[in-house]
C-alpha cells in the first residue's frame, strides 16, 4: 500500500510517500529526484541499529555514496554544538551543493538535520524519514528546522523544505508506547482544529493508546489525514504569517509547561495534550466553545493515554510569565488558538490575564 | 542626492537607497517599513565609534527601542561562536519575530548579522548599512549570509534578503585606503563580467586607488552601476543555480589564495584581483579572450593599486588542490568564469589541469 501526498508550496513542492515497508525503496525514490551522488544519513544510535543498514543498503544499491553521522538520542543534544559536529562531518566528506542529508529518526533528528542541511553551503538537499508518530504527522510538513537555545526551545532555526518525505508505518513497531501516545496528541489536534471527520473516526476507535490496538487501515488513515491537514494549512501560509498559527493549538501553554518542568517530565506531545485541555478550557470560559465539545476532546486525550492537567509543581505565575517568551508573542500580546467547534479554531490575543490565571489554577 | 535601486526578487523585494549623508535618515526609512519597535544594531567597536550614535539617535527619534551588540573587528571573529553570542543578546532583549537586526559595518558584520537574523526565531527582519566599498557593491545585493568554518570560508550560512539597504557614500571617508582599493576590485569585476560602460568609465578615470581622488559623481556612478549589475544578475537567479555564478569571477582562485595565505596576507578584494588576473590569463590561454583586453583589465587592477600576482610562497600544487574544496565544485569539476569580451563571461568546467598548472606557474 502506498499513498502520495503532494505538498504544493510556491517555490518548494515535494511529496510525502506513505508506504508500508517502504524503507527499502528509499534509494530508488531518491534516485528519481535530481540529486547528487553523496548522501549523509543522520540518525541516533538506537534508530540506526534498527533501520540504518536497510536505508544504507537501499541507497548503495542505487549507486549513491553513503555515509552516516550519529547523534546521541534526546532533546538535550538538540544544540548548536551538535550542528557544529554535523558541519565537521560534512566538511570531511566534502559534501557538495547537490549532496543530500537524510534524517532517519524522530523530531529531534529531523529538526537538526534540516537545519544543518539548510545552512551547509547555504543549503543542500534534505530528505526526511521520520520514525516516530509525532515526526510523521508533524515534522513531515512545514519546513520548520532548528535547535534549542539553552533558555528556550527552537529559538534558533530556519524554514527549509525537504525534497522528499518517506513515511513507513512499519517502523512504528519499535517506537516506545509513550512516544506513540505523544504523537497521537498531534493527531487529535488536527481533528480539533481542522478535520471533523478525523475527529469522529478517532472517537469511534476502541482505543488510541498503543500501536498494537490500531488496525493498519486506521493507522494509514490517521497518517494521511494528519499530513493532508498540515499540508493544506502550510500551503496557505508557508512562513507562518497567518492561518498557520492554528497549528500551535495547545502549544502556547504546552511549551510553558515543558520549559517549567525542565523538559524532563513530559515529552512534547504530552505537554501539547495538557495545552489543548487548557486552551479548550480557556475557550469555554471565554464563551467561545461548548463544554460538551471540550469534554469530547478531553475524552479523546484520555483514550490516547495522555495527561490533561498541569502538574501541581508548576507555579501558575511562572507559567503566565513564561508565555511572554514564546515565539508567538507579538508586541507583548500572547496569542491563543481557541476552538469554536470541532474542526474550527480562531486566533485571539485579547484573553485577559485574570481569565488565564483562573484557568491555570483550575487545570 | 539620493537614488533608489529596487531589487525585485519573486518573494523578497526590497530597495537599496544610495543617499549622501543618509545615515541620519535610517530611522525614518525604517519606520516606513512594516516592522516592530525593537531594533538591535550589530557592529564592531571602531565603526560603532564613528557612526553608532548617529544611527541610534535616528532610530530613537522615530520611536524605536534600540540596543546594540558589538563584535571585535576581523574575519577571525566570523564564527558560529560569534553568532551564538548574538543569539544570547537577542534572547536577553526578547526580540520578537517582527523585530529587526541592523548590520552597521563591512562584509563580516553584514554576513553575520544576516545569518543571525535568518536563524533567530526562524527569521526576523534585517537591515543593512554597509560601511565599506566592498560591502556596498557586493554584500548589499544577493542575500548571502554566513560564517566561516575553521577549514573554509562561508561554508555555513543561508540565503536571506534584507528589508532595506542604506548606502551612505560619506561613510567611506573613514574607510582605510587598502579597504577602499579592495572594494574597487569588485567594481572592476562588474565592468568585466557585465557592464562595458562602467568599465569604460573606470578606464577614463585618472586614478582609482583612493576615495580622495574620485569625484562625488564618479563615486555615486560606481555605486549605482555596481548595485544595478548585481541586482540584475541576482534577480535572474536568486539561489545561485545558473547565471549568478558569473559573480564568482576571480573568486575561485581568489578563495584558494586567501586560504593558502591563512587569510592574513590579502584582504578579500586583493585576492579577487589576483583571481581575476589569473582567470583572465586562463581565458586567453584557452583561446576565449584577447590578450589586449586582458591587458586593459589588468591595467585597471593596477590603477586601483591592487595586486596581480599569486605570491611565490603559495605552492601551486596546493592551490590546484584547494580548488576542489570550493563551494562551486560540482561532481568534482572546478567551474571557472572566463571573459570572452569586456562585459561578457562564460562558465566552463572543462579547463584542463595542465593549462591551470601553466597559468598558476606563470602568475
Amino acid at each position: 500500500m502506498q499513498s502520495i501526498i503532494p505538498v504544493k508550496l510556491p517555490q518548494n513542492a515535494y511529496e510525502i510517500h506513505i508506504a508500508t515497508d517502504g524503507l527499502k525503496e528509499i534509494g530508488k525514490k531518491a534516485k528519481s529526484l535530481n540529486i547528487g551522488k553523496k548522501v549523509l544519513v543522520i540518525s541516533n544510535p538506537e534508530i540506526f541499529d534498527y533501520y540504518g543498514q536497510t536505508v544504507i543498503d537501499s541507497f548503495t544499491q542505487e549507486g549513491f555514496s553513503v555515509n552516516y553521522h550519529l547523534i546521541p538520542a534526546g532533546e538535550s543534544y538538540k544544540t548548536l554544538d551538535s550542528i557544529s559536529k554535523i558541519y565537521d562531518t560534512a566538511l570531511n566528506l566534502r559534501l557538495e551543493r547537490n549532496s543530500t542529508m537524510v534524517a532517519l529518526g524522530g523530531g529531534v533528528i529531523g529538526d537538526m538535520t534540516g537545519f544543518a542541511a539548510s545552512t551547509w553551503l547555504r543549503g543542500i538537499n534534505f530528505i526526511q524519514i521520520p520514525t516516530s508518530l509525532l515526526a510523521m504527522v508533524d515534522a513531515s510538513v512545514g519546513g520548520k528546522t532548528g535547535v534549542n537555545h539553552p533558555q528556550g526551545k527552537n529559538l534558533i532555526g530556519a524554514f527549509y523544505q525537504p525534497k522528499l518525505v518517506l513515511i513507513d508505518p512499519l517502523v512504528l513497531k519499535t517506537l516506545p508506547e509513550r512516544e506513540f501516545r505523544a504523537g497521537m496528541a498531534e493527531v487529535i489536534k488536527y481533528g480539533v482544529i481542522w478535520d471533523k471527520e478525523l475527529f469522529n473516526r478517532l472517537e469511534s476507535a476502541n482505543n488510541l493508546n498503543s500501536m498494537d490496538v490500531l488496525s493498519a487501515d486506521l493507522l494509514s488513515y490517521i497518517l494521511e489525514r494528519s499530513c493532508l491537514a498540515k499540508a493544506e494549512v502550510v500551503r496557505r501560509d508557508e512562513r507562518e504569517g497567518g492561518v498557520r498559527a492554528i497549528l500551535n493549538y495547545g502549544h502556547t501553554v504546552g511549551h510553558g509547561v515543558e520549559s517549567l518542568t525542565n523538559y524532563n517530565t513530559f515529552v512534547h506531545g504530552e505537554a501539547v495534550a495538557i495545552g489543548m485541555a487548557v486552551a479548550g478550557k480557556i475557550a469555554v470560559e471565554a464563551g467561545l466553545w461548548t463544554e460538551d465539545e471540550l469534554i469530547r476532546q478531553n475524552d479523546l486525550i484520555k483514550k490516547a493515554g495522555l495527561p490533561l492537567d498541569i502538574p501541581a509543581t508548576v507555579d501558575r505565575e511562572d507559567l503566565l510569565d513564561s508565555l511572554q517568551l514564546d515565539k508567538k508573542v507579538k508586541a507583548g500580546k500572547v496569542r491563543f488558538i481557541l476552538p469554536t467547534e470541532i474542526g474550527k479554531v480562531i486566533i485571539r490575543d485579547d484573553i485577559q490575564t485574570d481569565l488565564l490565571r483562573n484557568c491555570f489554577r483550575a487545570s
